[in-house]
């Protein structure tokens, strides 16, 4: 299957390169890539006065305004192509658009769940393209083009989850790419495994902030608040048409481990009801431990 | 049942106050109160290396090693005494130590749980004395006196959950000490208040936080965080002797408010298991709306 395109990618400085939807994911990848200095910067995006604001303040050379025939132009002059769209658009633009893109391009994503997008490209890609899945771990609770400047990749986790078909050297350039916007860790794993561990790390986290201000309606009560119900509730402010496609699209695995953590919290239900002082320390003494060898 | 003690609290400059148990919170009191300037500040603790370390770094004018008649000498000599002792030791702290206290002594708590030490104070106080049971929402995850420093009170809540018996004076006296100590709100309610507002705010934060890394070995598992985990996760770090004898003390409210969160996590597990995207949607939108309107 490993599909030999027969030409490697330029250096980035003698790319072009276009994003896919000028959101906050969007945004501040064209800020991170704008820094390392593509040849010329491209965006289509359904929001015009987005492109115009983004070619005012001098982050794109140009945009292409909606999804249809202009991204289709715009698609045929890059090199390199970050689709930015939110999981349920990403398999109906590339299928809309296969035919537009530019003969060896190096294509990648962003979606926060992965085995339906990497399933599809290892199948469904133009033998001349390559496709390399990825999901930079980066955000925030404020979303919109507006707040891109404010999302920092410093330091932070990017997944990749590679296709079969995908070429050293592109899998090599991606990296060095990630590595000079600024992201700490890049981490290769299947799809799959992929989409079990964010299940745990970011849908279940996310499941959870939303369940504890979804269980209390008087929104004085920070006043009684201490730092933790606001760390842990940060997140419930969530984009939610985006995360109810993540949490559905992710539902097996997301599923099993809101059940995982449910058995948890009753073993720890019960120790506290039936004042098991000595059991309940024990716990909490290897919870304080595992955490503190955990990063972060 | 107002009490005519027939005496007001001195200025704080002119008051001597002691601390009992300089760990994080007693050592981080002593560095507030050190700033405003009380005529003499003492501190009783079992570990006398803490007191010289703190006498040595100029933050108090003289320690009392032990709880014994250590501590009864520096009772004696106080306007103003702060208990910075776990729960459990607090009652018996105050029954063993009762008679030592100084006359007209204005005496006050930090503990997490506040219905059994008020109800005691309410019973069981001299007549010459005051205490106002109060809960400072301050903290962090790195426990004892080395970590004092790092504990700021800027901004943040404290709770007061007054006697019947406190003079309008000696509240006064009390809420300016806690404002110029550099606290943002204090709000005075009954103690079951208290413990149920707190079951919620900090409790079931701290049991869904060890939950969360009870119910996953993997420590590496980090990799795959974008900072909602590690946000989620930091107080699993918890000082487990403390956080058992809170959880079990106050499991009442404690466990009414898990069972409200597992109805909460229940529906939307419902909700993601249907694939009922619509109302997913709207119930995610309604989470975000209401924690927006939340301060932290």
């Amino acid at each position: 299957m490993q599909a030999s395109k027969g030409e490697c990618m330029k250096p980035i400085e003698e790319c072009t390169a276009g994003i896919v939807g000028l959101g906050l994911m969007g945004g501040a990848i064209a800020m991170a890539l704008k820094k390392i200095g593509p040849a010329r910067l491209f965006a289509c995006d359904i929001n015009s006065d987005t492109l115009d604001e983004a070619r005012q303040m001098g982050l794109i050379d140009q945009g292409w305004p909606g999804s249809g025939a202009a991204a289709d132009e715009m698609l045929a002059l890059c090199d390199l192509v970050y689709l930015c769209i939110n999981p349920s658009t990403l398999l109906r633009f590339m299928n809309a658009h296969i035919q537009a893109f530019k003969k060896g391009a190096l294509i990648t994503d962003i979606a926060g769940v992965k085995t339906g997008i990497t399933a599809a490209m290892e199948q469904g890609l133009r033998d001349d393209l390559d496709f390399i899945p990825g999901h930079p771990m980066a955000g925030s609770e404020k979303g919109g083009f507006a707040n891109a400047a404010r999302c920092s990749f410093t330091g932070k986790n990017y997944i990749l989850t590679p296709l079969k078909r995908n070429t050293a050297e592109n899998l090599e350039f991606m990296k060095g790419l990630i590595y000079r916007m600024g992201f700490g860790t890049i981490t290769c794993v299947t799809a799959e495994e992929h989409d079990r561990k964010i299940a745990f790390t970011s849908q279940l986290c996310h499941v959870i902030a939303a369940a504890l201000i979804d269980c209390e309606g008087d929104t004085e009560i920070t006043r009684f608040g201490g730092g933790s119900f606001e760390d842990l509730t940060r997140i419930a402010m969530l984009n939610a048409s985006m995360w109810t496609e993540l949490f559905i699209e992710n539902r097996t695995p997301l599923l099993e481990r809101i059940e995982q953590f449910e058995g948890s919290l009753d073993l720890f239900k019960t120790l506290i009801r039936e004042e098991r002082e000595q059991e309940l320390m024990a716990r909490l003494g290897l919870v304080r431990e595992r955490r503190s060898r955990m990063n972060g």
